[in-house]
């Protein structure tokens, strides 16, 4: 198993995504798409989202904000190809500032690997929505996650 | 400006390079062009460190470990062959977990940037070595970067 996340413009950890545009009218998982366009350059000839692969919706009622978290499962092959595709992305440089694994592991030591990688820093929800990918692809139990 | 750190198999932020051979001798700069023709697939024609890179040593008593940091400096479009390569890399998956840009800049909340990259978790004497970096090829000031 491999877990595709990005290092962004503004220090954080984080996942593709972003707002839906306010003027012509898009559905989330429309707005999504187009933005793994700009942000990953996505095939989505191949690779699109489609609304079933929505895992987590997030109501921020103080900033009036939902966020949906979407998770999409590929082969290593097709993992492989989408992350090479980042680093020619329009926004490679501006918003994406790198494409990372996350290290699904935990060394000898009980600490380096995925519970380093956990107390990194993380853009909005991104922390809860990785661990709940995980878990709901089956890549660790509950259990092991806490 | 641009500077390339990479995520690692431990869940820290860091920079390629690893420990020196025992077995057959080699220099430290000699260990280092190996480790970077390992981790992040440099072209050595191109792009092979010399010992005048040379801008940190640290020594640990405790551990008796000597590191030394090296900083290469290339223009713009050499930055972006060299991070391209790093995914072709024998030990991306591995060693290397991801390739990434260092945000060098602060945003109007005074916070995010510079300020939440630097908030992550890094290797060894890795933060201490982006710093140093930064103020030895004159990205930001040390005031800036204070």
């Amino acid at each position: 198993f491999s877990l595709q996340m990005q290092s962004r413009f503004d220090g954080n950890m984080g996942f593709p995504g972003g707002l839906m545009d306010k003027g012509p009218q898009e559905t989330p998982v429309e707005a999504l798409n187009r933005e793994l366009v700009e942000e990953i350059n996505l095939d989505l000839s191949r690779f699109a989202c489609q609304q079933e692969d929505i895992l987590l919706t997030h109501v921020n009622h103080s900033k009036k904000l939902v966020t949906y978290f979407y998770a999409k499962e590929v082969n290593l092959v097709e993992f492989s190809e989408i992350e090479k595709a980042v680093l020619d992305s329009e926004e490679w440089g501006t918003e994406t500032y790198g494409v990372l694994r996350v290290p699904l592991f935990t060394m000898s030591d009980g600490y380096r690997g995925f519970p380093v990688f956990l107390a990194n820093k993380f853009a909005g929800n991104a922390r809860i929505q990785l661990l709940k990918a995980i878990t709901a692809k089956n890549i660790l139990s509950e259990d092991e996650v806490n």
